[in-house]
Formats: structure tokens, sequence, C-alpha cells
């Protein structure tokens, strides 16, 4: 019998994937699904640069250098520099997102059966990459009650097995929103440091901190900068998500080199998502303002319409664009899927991520649900409508 | 101590990495190098299809599907019928280049340990793509003595072990030119069913069979339509190659399944590559047809002037734009070295790969080295005069 492999029939799916068919079907009964389980926000992209593509002049769109291009990796350090990052060009490899340059890394550090500590709930497809690499994630579960802070030191120390290579963070945190202070960062850096582990970070959010939460890269650890690899994107902060465009960026040399044979193999990232992204660099300050601004009101109004429902607990996040949300419910899949399937408020419902999907435990997460904030106020409004509504008729 | 993975650290380099260095620096000392190396053709991309991206209505580059934009796949299965395919657009994936699709397909049919049987010379990265699945290629050695054709069936019968999953063919190859023709490739798969194998096959060079050539896909075996796997790209035919997009076209829904969610993992495939691709199914019959004119010129001058050199054994390939010519030399990968870094003759020295780097078996590919006609005939006439008087030079 021609067979499938038994890691592709186990490697874990999107969360949401299983949910996507309920969304489908109920829009083609003419229900209007309100999209907050996705990082796809509705932001435009800076119009300049999208026009810099449209200008450029390309006779041959050819392979450009595995690690990127040399004038965007000679343009991204001025970009760094805005968050007190001091990197130069030959320390960025340009990657097709961050999911490539996160699945890279873990190859490049870590051999099979090695383990990478992640404080939970975590990205998921963080899971996915891990089975890819045939590495193994040892979470430590951070909570709803201190807004999903870093979980402690000694909760780290307790998770170190002689297989530990790395600690896998998101910062500002995917799902949670949480954003990670210079204290705890420096803390967890000597722990780093003494156990001779890669620190890695994923900090495609960067930009979205606010108020006065203030962003602090794992480059700036200068103490561990060999340890540290940092995982970038254009995708969120210019609403790039389709270029394919991130970056590897670490000091350790040994460890790039690795890194670019990886790379070699895939040849090369999209040449027309590096023409965006090196112009996206010149993005002025006031169109980052401008998204901030949105999206703290969006933040505000959740947390607002959140905390005046009956039985749900939240926080206000500090940053990225997504709020964790504990409701009172008992199995967040089936309501998300009730949601689609049997919900309608005014004709519409909304589409949310399971919490389940971004804990490696599989018991936790069952009370609660990701909402992103990619959606403007008025619909995220009406999508608050919805749940308030939803809640109330739930299991009634 | 901060260590690196041992798969890391052993992942094969590509075959012309290491020479790269000595290119740049003959290239700072002011010498011409006529790159022959790589399969970067320098034909021009169809104009029409480069203006559909620029004038394409783009507000926000979001995340497309992650198996690929339904109306470039709905585009697609016109272009395959041109080749007497007959696909759907729910049997493509698209991938970003042949790469992607070739590592995913390695995961989805292969777990670890599992055997793929691959005729060599063979496209140096499928050393890595198998490296980073942790499988195991198992090589059958094809011969210049023949133009480098499908090894015998006897010779694949002998390599099957219950380890065995599949077979992976390049057709048109890369690195021999070599066309695997229909009854070849119906032989095989008589084979193939016997021993529930699936059979993969990188078509990326289809366009590139020259005069009575008739190219035979793969997909085309009804027999074993569950058992195919095809990968495809853009990169050659449309000299698209920094676009990133190719596809995993399969009848295998079961097997799609899988691949889709290792799909899902990286998000999407490039947005502007996307547009391009898919405004290139449109390119008229008249631009591929003077391509291949081109190439037709460019390896019958290559074949006649090499045919000419002392000691030199070559054939005429019958499709993609290599060959891998045998020169009287013991060493390839010093050859090389030497080319660039101590050979000089009016100014200029070429770059060809050395054919070790195509070979399995590490004792192969010593006399051989690989000749991408990717250079006008006038560059390619110069470049081979270089060659000539390099060889009379070499070892003296």
């Amino acid at each position: 019998m021609l067979s499938i492999s038994k890691r592709g029939e186990s490697v874990s799916p999107s969360p949401i994937r299983k949910l996507v068919r309920f969304a489908d079907k109920a829009k083609t009964e003419g229900v209007k699904v309100y999209h907050l389980n996705i990082g796809q926000p509705d932001i435009l992209t800076p119009t300049e640069a999208l026009h810099t593509v449209q200008n450029a002049d390309i006779q041959i769109v050819a392979y450009t250098p595995s690690n990127g291009n040399e004038s965007y990796r000679k343009a991204l350090p001025k970009y760094y520099r805005k968050f007190d990052i001091e990197v130069s060009a030959n320390e960025i490899i340009v990657t097709n997102g961050a999911s490539e340059g996160i699945f890279l890394a873990l190859l490049a550090c870590m051999d099979e059966g090695d383990e990478v500590i992640v404080p939970e709930p975590f990205y998921a497809n963080y899971n996915g990459f891990a089975e890819m690499a045939n590495v193994k994630i040892r979470p430590i579960t951070s909570t709803i009650d201190n807004g999903f802070e870093l979980p402690t030191l000694a909760d780290f120390q307790a998770a170190i097995t002689p297989k530990t290579k790395a600690i896998l963070l998101c910062n500002p945190n995917n799902p949670t929103g949480c954003v990670y202070d210079e204290s705890s960062l420096r803390a967890l850096a000597t722990l780093v440091k003494e156990n001779n582990l890669y620190l890695m970070v994923d900090e495609v959010y960067r930009e979205f901190c606010y108020e006065d939460t203030r962003f602090f890269s794992a480059l700036r650890l200068q103490d561990i900068a060999q340890n540290v690899i940092v995982f970038d994107s254009i995708s969120k902060r210019y609403s790039s998500c389709g270029a394919r465009i991130g970056a590897i960026v670490s000091k350790n040399q040994t460890l790039l080199e690795i890194i670019i044979k990886y790379a070699e193999l895939r040849l090369s990232v999209p040449t027309f998502g590096q023409i965006l992204a090196e112009a996206l660099i010149d993005t002025p300050e006031s169109y980052m303002e401008a998204v901030k601004t949105e999206y703290i009101a969006r933040r505000d109004l959740l947390f607002q319409r959140l905390s005046t429902m009956h039985g749900v607990k939240c926080y206000l996040p500090k940053g990225a664009f997504y709020i964790l949300a504990e409701l009172p419910i008992d199995d967040s899949d089936h309501f998300c899927q009730w949601l689609l399937e049997d919900f309608r408020h005014q004709n519409a419902t909304i589409m949310v991520a399971p919490a389940t999907g971004f804990y490696a435990n599989k018991h936790l997460g069952k009370k609660q649900v990701r909402i992103a904030y990619v959606l403007n106020i008025n619909d995220l409004n009406t999508a608050m409508d919805c749940l308030e509504v939803a809640l109330e008729r739930y299991g009634k």
C-alpha cells in the first residue's frame, strides 16, 4: 500500500483550520462572518513603498543572493537603530517571513530530540516547526491572572534538562499581547548564559507596544550576544504579510554560516518582496503612529466590551494586536465551531481562534479564545455585540 | 559551550559555494568572470506579465491562501493542457519554487530513515533537502557514455530495500540535459506500482526539449496516478527565478492534505510572484519558441566547441540548459578553483560547477563539470576560448 508518512499524519494542524469550512459554509448562506481569528491586519500597506515596487525597472526577475539583497541588508541597520539595536548587514539573513527563520534556526541550533523551552500559550505554528525539525517543545505555562507575564526564572530553571538547547519567546507576544520588559529579559539572560542556551526571540510585533510600554530587543543583551537569535518580519508592522520577507538577526557568525547553508538550498527569497521591504524602511514615522493609535483604540474598545460581559476574564494587553480572553465556556473548540455553525445575530457571527491550539498541554486553553483586533472599530463593535449575545445563548 | 547542531554542521553545502569567494576576488581584480555555473538565465522575463505586476491594484499586501491563489490555481490547468496533462485546481499546491515542493513532499511521503532512489548525477540541492527531511538518498549511477540516460529497470530494482518509499527524477535533467522518454517512464511506472513507491518528478525544465524530442510528463502515467508527484516552477521557463513560485501537482488527495498542513505552517507564498505567475500563463507561444531557438543555438555552439577540445568527452543534450562534460582532469574541484584563482585568458576566466557535488558517490564526477549555457552566444564563445586555453595550460 502506498502510504503517507507518520510524521505527516501527526503534524499539528493550524488551530483554526478545522473551522474554516464552517466559516465558508456560513458565508455561502449569506451570513456576515467577522474574522477576528487571524493576524491579517486591515491596515493599508504604505503607498509609497508599493509605488517603488510598481516603478522598479526589472527586466529579469532573477535569483537574489541567498542571504538577501545586499542593498536591503545594508539598509536594515538604520531601521534597527530606532530600537537602539546595533547590527550590521552581515548579521542579517533575509528569510521567507519569520516562519522560515524560526524553522532554519531550530535546524541549525538543535539536533533531533533536543528541547526548546517555550512559554505557553504560544504561536501555534511553533508546534509545526518543531515537528518538522524533529525537536521537542517543553512548555512552561503563563497565566491570565498576571496578563501572561513571562514565567519565573524558577519555572525556566525547572524545565531545563540535558537536552535543552534553547528558549524561544515571542515578544510582544502572540497570542497574549504581553510585552516582556527589560528587567525580565535581563534576568533570563543570566540563566541563558549559565546554561549555554540559545535565546530565540520572535520580535515581529516589535512596533506594537502601546502607551508608555517600551520595547526591549533581545539584541541589546550584550552579555549573551552570541546566544541571541532574533526573528523579524515586515508582515505585521507594514501590513505586508504577502511579501514574505523576514529576517534572522544574530551576532553569532558560526551559527549564521550554518543557516546560510540551509538558505542556499532554497536559493533565494522573493525579488518583489525585497524591493518592497527596502522601500518600507523609509516609511515615515507618522504611518506607524497612526497605526498604533488605531490599534490602541481597537484594543481599548475590545477590553471595555469584554470587561462588561458576564463571566469573561481579560486584561489590557500592552502590545501586539491580540487578546487572549477567558470566557464562561468549557470547550473553546466547540464554542468557536458553534459560533460559525449555529449562532447568528442579525445575520452575522464571529470567527475567533480557540486557545487550545496555543497550548502544548492538551488540557489548557479550553476556556480561552484568541481575539485578533484586526478590524476597524465599527466592525469590532458589531463583532463584540455578536460575542455578547452568543455568550448569553451558548449552552442554553 | 554554546554549540551548533551536528546536522547543521554536516549539511551538504552548495557545490559552487566554496568557489564564490574566488570568483569575487577575481572580479575585484578586474577580471571578467563568465558565469556558466548557475541556472540563472540571461533571458528577459516576459514584459507583459511584468506590467501586470506593476499595474496591479494592491492596497494591502495580504496573506494569500496557503495552497496558492485560487485564481492562479484555476488558471494553471490551461497551461498544463499544452503538455497533454489533465489536472484540476484542487490537484495543485503553489509552493515557494520547486525547492519547497520537493522538501515538503519528502516530509509528507517519507519518515526518518526512509530511502528515495535518485539517478546520479542529480541536482545537488536534493542532498540538502534529504538531509533536512532526515531521509536517505540511494543513488543509482547514470553514465556519460549514453548521454546519462535513465538507468535500467534492473538498476532501480536492485536499489529497492524495505525502506524505499520513492523514486525522484528530474526530467529534463539538471545537471545532464537528458530527457527521459515516454517508454522509459512507462517502464518505470510498472516498477513503481509493483513496489508501492511514489514517483516524484522535478519537471521545471519541461519546456526545454529541443528539436524532435517530446516531453512526456509523469502526470500522464494514469496507471500510477496516485503515486505521481510533480514539482514545477516558473523560474526557468519564464526566466522568473526571483518570483519564487513553484507548485506541487498530484492526483493523490490524501497526500495533498498532508502537504497542505505543512504549507499552512509557512502561511503563504509571495503575493507579487503569484500575480506574475498568473499573468505568465498568457505568455505567447512565440516567446518560448524564441527562447528555445536561442538555447538550441547555444547548446550547438557549446557542443561543437567542446567536441573539438582535446580529451573532452561530451554529448548533445536534448533538453534543459546544461551539459555535463568530461574533461582531461582528475579533480574537478581543484580545476574549477584554479580557473578562478590562477587562470586568466585575455583578462577573463570562467566559472563552472565541479560535478562532484552532483554525485552521492564521493569518488564520482572528478573528471566532470556542469556547464550552464545561460549566456549569449558571443559570451559563450569567449568562455569556450577560455576553457580551451585553460585545458591546454592546466597542470603544466
